[in-house]
C-alpha cells in the first residue's frame, strides 16, 4: 500500500483531478484482456511528458511501482499492476495526434492515440499506416509499440517495429530521452527506439512516437482458396511468397475452425475442407492486382486447391473475410475457456507444426482449433477447455506447454505479437538460455536499477 | 602492451597460427578507410564462435581491449585499435555463407562474408538482399550490421537493420547470445538484435547473422532529370515519394559535383545545371515500370526539370549512372583532402539544408560539393581542402562542425550510414543531451562492464 503522503505528493504533481484512488477506479484499472485482476493503489493520469518525468522521479526515489497503461487490451497481462503501486494511464490526456507530416510521410502521436483513429486520419490524406492488430478499434499506439503489435497485413507490410522512426520516453530516474529521428537513416548512438519497442513498459515510459507512413495503395483484391488438407494449404502459402508475390494478408482457418464458424453462422462454408486460405493483394495498377492474383491462383491450384474465389467488389470481399473475422468468437463452441497462444514458426515449418499440434490435441483429448496469419508463420492456437473444470484447465495448460516446446524446437517463438507479460513469463526458460535471461536482466537494470517499472513482467 | 603470457594464452585458445604479433600484421591491421593509424598488440583470427567466446572471456578477465574487425573499410574509425589490445579479425575463418533458406527467404551468414558475395549467391537463386553500401565489393556483413550500413537502394528497400532477423553474438564475459528468430514476428524478450545493429562493436562480438531476403524484382529502369536549381530538384524528390512512387534509388549531384565529373571525364554533362537526379524504379511488370516512370516524369517536369532521359537498356542505364558513380573521385579537383560527412535530414529539409551548406562554403571560403541519397534525405557533404595546409584543415573542420549543427537543428542526424566511431565522437554532444549520453553509457556498462570492447568509440 502506498502511504497517503506519497499519494498527496503525486496529486501535487499532476493535479488532484488526475490522481484517483477510489474503489471504482481501482477496479476499472485492475484488469486487461486476460481477465486476471490486480488492483493498483492509485491511477495517475499524466497531462504531458513533464508530468511523466516528475511522477517517475518521485516513484523512483520512493520505490513505488509504476505500470504504464494504454487501453489495457493486451493478452498477456502487461498492463496489470501485479505489485500494486500506481497505474500511469496515458489514455486520458496524452492521446493526441500531434502532427501528420505529409512531406516526410510521418505521423507524430502521443501514446494514448487509438490505432484506428490514426489509420483514419492518415488515410484521409492518402497515406497509410499498415500495422492493424485485431484490437485496432480500441488499442493504443503506445500499447502497440510496447508490445510490438502485428496484425493481418504483416506478411507484406511488417509489424509495428517497422514503422517506429523515433520515440520520446522517460526513464525511471526522470531523464527524458529522444531516440531516433524523422529520417530513414540514422546511425548515431545506440538504437534506443529499437529496444523500447516490445519492451512491455519495463524500461521507460513512452511519451511520443514518430511513425513512418507510406502512400496508400490504390487497389486491393481478396480471394479465398479451399484446400483438402492443412499441409497442402501451408505448401501453397510459402510457395506464393517464394514465387515473388507478397500478399498483404494470407490468413488460414483449419477444419475445426471452419466447422465452428459454419455451425454458428450457416454461411455454406466447406466443412470437409482441411483448410481455407484468405488472401488480399494490393497495388496501384489493375495489372499488378491481376498479376499477383494470377500467380496465387496458379500456385494454389498446383497445391491441390479445390475451390478458388476472387471477390469482384467490397461486399464479396467482406463475405470471403467473414469466416476469418468470426473465427475467434465461433470456436467457443468447443469449450467455455480458450487458452489462446500466438506462437510463430518459420513459414516452412507450418505444415509440421500443425501436424504436431494435432498430435497434442489427441494426446490430451482436447480440441485445438487453429487459425491466423500464415503469411508470416503466426498461428493462433486455441486450446479449448471447460473453464469451470479445474482438471480440464490443468490439462489445457499442459497442452499449451507442450505446444510451446514444439514451437521453440522448430525455431519458433513463444509470441509473435502478444508479448510475454505475466502469462508467458513461466515459459521464458523454454525459449531462452540462462545467459540470455541474464542479458535481459542486465538491460532492465541499466534502464531501471530500482525495478519500479512494470515489475514482475517478462520473467526479469 | 599486452604481456607475453597473455599472448601465449590467447594463442593457446585459437591455435598459434591464428595469433599474429609481428610488425607486418600490426601495420596491416592498424588502419581503416579513415587512413588514421593505431597499431594493435596482436591480431587474433577466431575459427568459430567458441574461439570468440574463449578469447573474450580471457580478455575480459585480464582487461585486454578487443576491437572486432571485418574488412576495415569503415569511414569513422570503428575498427581502429586506439587503445591497443587485440584486433579480433573475422575475415579469415568466419567468412562463410552458412545457409540460403529459399523456403523462408533468409540467409544465414558468418560476419566475415563480403556483402557482394552474399548478393551474388542469393541472386543466383532468384532472391535479393537489398542493402548495397558503396563498399559492397569489400565490406563485410558483420561490418555492415555493426554500422547499420545504408546504400543506394535505401529509399525503397531500407537499410541493413531492416534485414536483420537474428544475430548470434558473444558478450565480453563469454556468454553466447542468440537474439531474434527466423520468423517475421517475434516479440519474446528484449530486441537484442535491434540494439546490436549499429552498436559498432562496442557491446558484443557478432558471430552469425540471419538476414531477410526478398524475391528479386524482374524489371528495372533508370532515368535522369536535369534541374535548374538544387531547390527544384529537392522539391521533385519528395513530391515523387508523396505521389505514391517509391523509387529504388533517387540520387543527386549538385552543380559543383557535375562540373567536377565533367572536367575529369568529358561526358557532355550539363555544367550549368543546378542539380541532376538519377533514379531507378523496379517491379515485376512492364506496366509497373511505365506507371512509376510516368509519375516521376510528370512530377519532375512540374518542378522545372529541363531534360529527362530514360534508359532503354543496360548500357544506357550505366551511362546515366556514370556521373553518380564517379562523383566521389572527381571532386578531388577541388582539394587534396575531402572531409566527407554523411549527414541526413528529413527529406522536406533538403532544399534548406543545401542552401545553408552553400552559406557555410561562402563563409569559410571552401568548396563543398554535395551528392548522395536524396531519396532518404542522406547527403554526402564534402568539404574540400588542401590536406597539406594545417590552416585549411582547421577551417575545414570548423565548416564541418557548423554543418553538423545545422543538421541537428533541422531534425537531422550526424550520420546516416557511416556511424560515429572515432571521427564523429567529438560531435555527439551536438546531437545528444547529457541524459541521452548517460543512457548510452548505462547500456554499454550493462553489456561490457569492464569496457574491453572497442573502448573509446562513440563517445561512451
Amino acid at each position: 500500500m502506498i502511504e497517503a503522503k506519497h499519494l498527496a505528493a503525486l496529486a501535487q504533481i499532476v493535479g488532484s483531478d488526475n490522481l484517483k484512488s477510489d474503489k471504482a477506479h481501482m477496479i476499472a484499472y485492475s484488469y486487461d484482456a486476460t481477465k486476471e485482476r490486480y488492483e493498483p493503489d492509485a491511477v495517475v493520469f499524466p497531462r504531458h511528458e513533464e508530468d511523466v518525468s516528475a511522477v517517475l522521479r518521485y516513484c523512483n526515489e520512493h520505490r513505488i511501482a509504476v505500470v504504464p497503461r494504454g487501453a489495457g487490451s493486451g493478452f498477456t497481462g502487461g498492463a496489470l499492476p501485479t505489485s500494486g503501486g500506481i497505474v500511469l494511464a496515458v489514455e486520458k490526456h496524452m492521446n493526441k495526434i500531434l502532427e501528420i507530416d505529409e512531406r516526410n510521410m510521418v505521423a507524430v502521436v502521443q501514446p494514448g492515440v487509438i490505432n484506428m483513429d490514426l489509420q483514419k486520419a492518415v488515410e484521409a490524406k492518402g497515406l497509410f499506416y499498415p500495422p492493424d492488430p485485431a484490437s485496432q478499434e480500441y488499442s493504443t499506439i503506445g500499447g502497440n509499440v510496447s508490445e510490438n503489435a502485428g496484425g493481418m497485413r504483416a506478411a507484406k507490410y511488417g509489424i509495428t517495429r517497422d514503422y517506429v522512426m523515433a520515440i520520446r520516453a522517460v526513464r525511471p530516474n526522470g531523464d527524458i530521452i529522444r531516440a531516433g529521428k524523422r529520417t530513414i537513416k540514422d546511425v548515431a548512438g545506440y538504437n534506443i527506439a529499437g529496444i523500447l519497442v516490445a519492451s512491455e513498459g519495463t524500461l521507460a515510459v513512452i511519451t511520443e512516437i514518430t511513425l513512418k507512413l507510406i502512400a496508400k495503395p490504390k487497389r486491393k483484391q481478396t480471394a479465398m482458396g479451399v484446400f483438402p488438407t492443412v499441409e497442402s494449404a501451408m505448401e501453397a502459402v510459402y510457395k506464393t511468397m517464394a514465387g515473388g508475390v507478397t500478399p498483404v494478408a494470407m490468413e488460414f482457418l483449419d477444419n475445426l475452425t471452419i466447422r465452428a464458424v459454419e455451425e454458428k453462422f450457416h454461411k455454406g462454408l466447406p466443412v470437409d475442407a482441411g483448410a481455407i486460405l484468405i488472401t488480399d493483394v494490393d497495388g496501384n495498377l489493375p495489372e499488378e492486382i491481376d498479376y499477383q492474383m494470377g500467380v496465387i491462383e496458379r500456385i494454389f491450384e498446383e497445391n491441390g486447391c479445390i475451390d478458388f474465389k476472387k471477390a469482384q467488389n467490397d461486399a464479396e470481399a467482406a463475405d470471403l473475410w467473414f469466416a476469418r473475422r468470426n473465427a475467434s468468437q465461433s470456436i467457443t463452441i468447443y469449450g467455455s475457456k480458450k487458452l489462446n497462444e500466438d506462437i510463430t514458426v518459420p513459414r516452412s515449418e507450418l505444415p509440421a507444426l500443425l501436424k504436431r499440434i494435432n498430435e497434442v490435441a489427441e494426446k490430451y483429448g482436447v480440441k485445438i482449433p487453429c487459425f491466423g496469419h500464415t503469411g508470416d508463420g503466426n498461428v493462433h492456437t486455441n486450446v479449448m477447455v471447460d473453464g469451470a473444470d479445474p482438471k480440464q484447465l490443468e490439462i489445457g495448460h499442459k497442452a499449451i506447454e507442450e505446444i510451446f516446446k514444439i514451437t521453440v524446437e522448430m525455431g519458433g517463438t513463444l509470441s509473435g505479437e502478444h508479448g510475454i507479460g505475466l502469462s508467458k513469463a513461466p515459459f521464458m526458460h523454454l525459449a531462452f538460455s540462462e545467459e540470455e535471461l541474464r542479458l535481459f536482466r542486465d538491460i532492465k537494470r541499466a534502464f531501471d536499477p530500482n525495478n519500479i517499472l512494470n515489475p514482475g513482467k517478462m520473467a526479469l
